[in-house]
């Protein structure tokens, strides 16, 4: 079944549903995917209880506040997301960086510092939505694999070393190593011995969970997803076991600290501070966040689609992760973004659609109203376990090396994002990871391959003189350049060809050979001309082959062709060819046959 | 006479000889050259003494200041330039960069705004040094021709309108169009005739002596080339006229303003001023002026270096203009480039080697030191009227609408860089050129060209299936990528595979055809990690062909060959015959033989 086919460039779609992508899959519900949809949301609403109120903790905020991010943001995302399975909410990497922004206006437990976190959201929110009406989704390539690897690691340890002050049960701050692990080691023989054991407790057993509770639930016969989904839901039991502990043994004597109470309410609905210095300290953070966010969410959001052949719609994305973040701002809550294992829980446990989020939302908010009470025991050390056992599975220990192996200049890309991150803080491992990677990249665009190429023997084809054994004619010389000619080259291709003919006085005929070229900017044009102008001034004709058909459609809109001083070839090889007999101007038909001939290319 | 030949790949150069041009040409040098030298020299000299107290004068410095900056940077780019006839000096662009930036920090006229002159030619020369030495010249290539010609075009209109005032004989400031043109008509109800009259006489004559005298010298018989240097000469038949005027007719009793006394002195010899405060405010000037200075010195020296079938060497330039630069700021100077119409008379009038530089250099000194007392009476409006007829040159109002004709992103860059220059001044101009620029490239970068390929029936080419009838089938899609893959289109990649995959159920194979791809980096190789752990999700093997040989022995370092679901081939039309049998994992021998005569394939 042979089909001579054309694909539609684009499918046509009701615009209202490019924006609302619920009017689409709302349309289809039904109660099958109900039912999956509420199985899913109970799974994950157990997983993110204390995973928000983890969060929080280490944002530096009061607990419920990772409980409110963790409401209306789902549902905003719900709304205007186009991921059926991504969960939305506070994540450890950007809880980290709300904390560095935030701990720069302002002391962690002041009101001020809480405002901070809301105008965060609210700005990383405006930027995100901007971006998405905008389609500017394309700057967050800015963030190259390497880099963004690099900052998660590093962030990684960040985050476990500042929870080790909980475990320890002694107070610490800073948001780089040098600042965390100095506060560390002063209030180092302050350590609760009792808070130390339960936060060792935790996380061993929270590690058992991780790597021995799977292989022995599917010892014991359960199949493979329950077993997995049950093991997700290890935070649960650790919580409950130590909340028992705590109000049984009475361990708040002991000088274990708990979360304390959280008031039992919805999420307070009210508007950011207006504040414009502030808002202006905190702009950049907040755009560093919406970028990590939108980079670190798509991702998942992506992986998941393409398990089931569906697809993300990218600047959709920027907008529901931005809805999401405006309903973090308006809501008490602080920064969210779509998160890894929340998601993959959401999936494995079966959500069709962002309906399963809605009811998520529903189930965290049941628990905001009737759970807190019982999580006010709740030791701060096994939240603190929590966290380091998720962050420390975001440490990357393999990818520097096998970066290393593939690309250098990538590499260095990713060492330097770690250390400055490392040492200076979140913020200027970001920047300085994107201004590296952009200037390496902008330095390999202004120096693209290129070659001199001959005729390999008896054949076509034209090789580079310096790999192969190829013909080449001292008054002809043919440069293949394998980029298409931009700003950043322009220069180099003057540069370039000028280095060529220098000091070649036999040099009559120059080929530029445009096969791999696929754009010519104006600024490239120029130096074409220049080059065209400067050859000829030099007694030196240049000619073209081989130029693509969109490349030479444009090419005509300019005035080169005309000052062109030789042809445009449509091969190389007819270019040798027809080039190779034209030595001097005044040739006559008969000369150039006997030059032809005696040159043995007929 | 074929010749199989290797070109060296760079000639090895006495490293001495690379960072001293002087070396190389000083070997050579005898008396004829020395004749053409000295005669280029003195032409050279007569035109630059009014031009250089003319750039002075836009420049908000004194007089004096324009010579100094004519004579040890001469010198010291002869000792380190690579240019055989480049002419460094004070220029139109530079000297108003200048202006905007003193004006900023200090008040005209005051030593304060002498002092950051000097700090600005500091600043620039030790910026352009470090870049010499650490090859840093690509940076250069962020100004693309659209943004350079549109920034020149803008500081053109900006230059002559600040010298209105000098020919009204009024005050004004500004260094945007919107505060001079404020300044100009507040203040012109106090123009003076007498100056009024002289400078519309200066410039009738100067653009006189630059449209009509050339033809008619030519029509008197001169040939040429002395036709041309007479009519660069024409200033000072201008400087001298007035001169006279102003003593005979005592002018200076009817309002009109004279240059004044300038020191007969050579250069004086200090260091410009340490102020941590001022160097960090100046900074990003400095950073400015040094590129821009640079851009246009380096385009000057190729153009003339291509006459002659020199090369000159970009990084070493860096190293002769940051040289002068330096020069400048400890004697008495501000900052230089090589300007394009004294490059232009000395290579014209001869100049072999940069001697004739330095023997310039001597000619200044003497004219600092013997005919300043004659300056003093020069109407400083003659000057101003000089400084409008030459950078009147440089508004260059073809190349937009060339360019508009050409590409509608240059044309946008361009027409955002003149705006803001005019608006908001030449600093913000070039920015916003450079970071528009930069954002245009990045976001083209990020969506390259690709196009979903089928067989042109009866050929073994593959060509794009929205623009010719070819064939497709319906279990195997082939995708042609046009670019490099890079961090920047790495997730386009993905959302484009994904996307021409959606809703295909009877796909089974997909061909990436990797022919125009000549680099494949650490992120896009995750991407296309990530792309075949997403097909093989979805049941569908991934598979290339006409893979480079170089991005074939990186992809070698890596584990995406051994991961990789499906085949490399050699080539797309292998890939296809190979491919079109294999419709299930399941097919026997027999049953793919018999489709593959179904098909008529064979």
């Amino acid at each position: 079944m042979i089909t001579t086919q054309k694909i539609e460039a684009g499918k046509s779609r009701l615009s209202l549903a490019r924006y609302f992508p619920i009017l689409d899959w709302g349309a289809r519900y039904n109660r099958d995917i109900l039912t999956s949809d509420l199985v899913a949301a109970l799974i994950v609403t157990i997983m993110l209880i204390p995973q928000s109120l983890a969060y929080a903790l280490l944002a530096g905020l009061p607990a419920q506040v990772g409980l409110y991010a963790s409401i209306l943001p789902i549902l905003a995302y719900a709304i205007f997301g186009t991921s059926s399975t991504l969960a939305v909410g506070p994540v450890a990497v950007i809880s980290l960086m709300t904390a560095a922004a935030a701990g720069q206006v302002a002391a962690q437990g002041s009101p001020e510092y809480i405002a901070a976190a809301l105008i965060l959201a609210l700005l990383s929110g405006a930027t995100l939505m901007v971006m998405g009406l905008l389609k500017l989704g394309f700057l967050a390539n800015l963030l190259s694999h390497p880099v963004v690897s690099g900052f998660i690691s590093a962030s990684g340890i960040i985050i476990a070393t500042s929870q080790f002050k909980h475990i320890l049960g002694i107070s610490a701050s800073g948001e780089s190593m040098p600042r965390l692990l100095d506060t560390l080691y002063a209030n180092i023989l302050d350590l609760n011995v009792t808070t130390l054991i339960i936060g060792l407790a935790s996380m061993a057993f929270l590690f058992w969970v991780r790597k021995g509770l799977k292989p022995l639930l599917i010892g014991l016969g359960l199949s493979q997803r329950p077993a997995d989904l049950i093991a997700k839901a290890g935070p649960v039991v650790a919580v409950i076991i130590s909340i028992l502990a705590v109000v049984i043994l009475d361990l708040a004597e002991y000088g274990v600290k708990t979360v304390g109470i959280i008031p039992t309410s919805l999420p307070p609905i009210s508007a950011p501070m207006f504040d414009a210095q502030l808002w202006q300290e905190l702009a950049i953070p907040a755009l560093l966040i919406s970028i990590i966010g939108f980079v670190e969410s798509v991702s998942v959001a992506q992986t998941l689609a393409a398990k089931r052949r569906q697809r993300i719609d990218p600047d959709q994305e920027l907008i529901g992760l931005g809805s999401a973040n405006l309903a973090a701002a308006f809501s008490g809550g602080y920064p969210v973004t779509g998160g890894f294992a929340r998601s993959v829980v959401n999936f494995d446990a079966g959500a069709e659609t962002p309906a399963a989020g809605a009811f998520t939302a529903v189930g965290i908010a049941l628990a905001a109203l009737f759970l807190t009470p019982f999580l006010a025991s709740l030791p701060i050390a096994v939240l603190a376990a929590t966290i380091i056992v998720a962050v420390l599975s975001l440490v990357d220990l393999k990818t520097p090396f096998i970066i290393w192996r593939y690309s250098k200049s990538d590499f260095s890309a990713m060492a330097a994002t770690i250390l400055i991150t490392l040492i200076l803080g979140v913020e200027s491992g970001v920047i300085a990871g994107v201004l590296l990677s952009l200037a390496l990249f902008l330095w390999r665009s202004s120096r693209p391959h290129a070659a001199v190429v001959g005729r390999v023997p008896g054949t076509e084809h034209f090789r580079n003189i310096e790999r192969h054994k190829v013909i080449t004619l001292p008054h002809l010389l043919m440069i293949r350049i394998d980029e298409s000619l931009t700003y950043l080259n322009a220069r180099w291709l003057e540069e370039y060809v000028l280095e060529k003919i220098a000091g070649r006085d036999e040099l009559r005929h120059v080929v530029l050979m445009c096969s791999a070229i696929n754009a010519i900017d104006a600024s490239a044009l120029e130096s074409l001309e220049a080059i065209n102008h400067r050859l000829s001034d030099a007694g030196i004709t240049l000619h073209l082959s081989e130029v693509k058909g969109p490349v030479m459609d444009r090419l005509k809109r300019s005035t080169f062709l005309d000052d062109l001083t030789g042809d445009i070839f449509l091969s190389q090889d007819k270019a040798f060819a027809d080039l190779a007999v034209r030595t001097e101007d005044g040739d006559s038909p008969q000369q150039t046959g006997d030059i032809w001939q005696a040159r043995g290319l007929i």
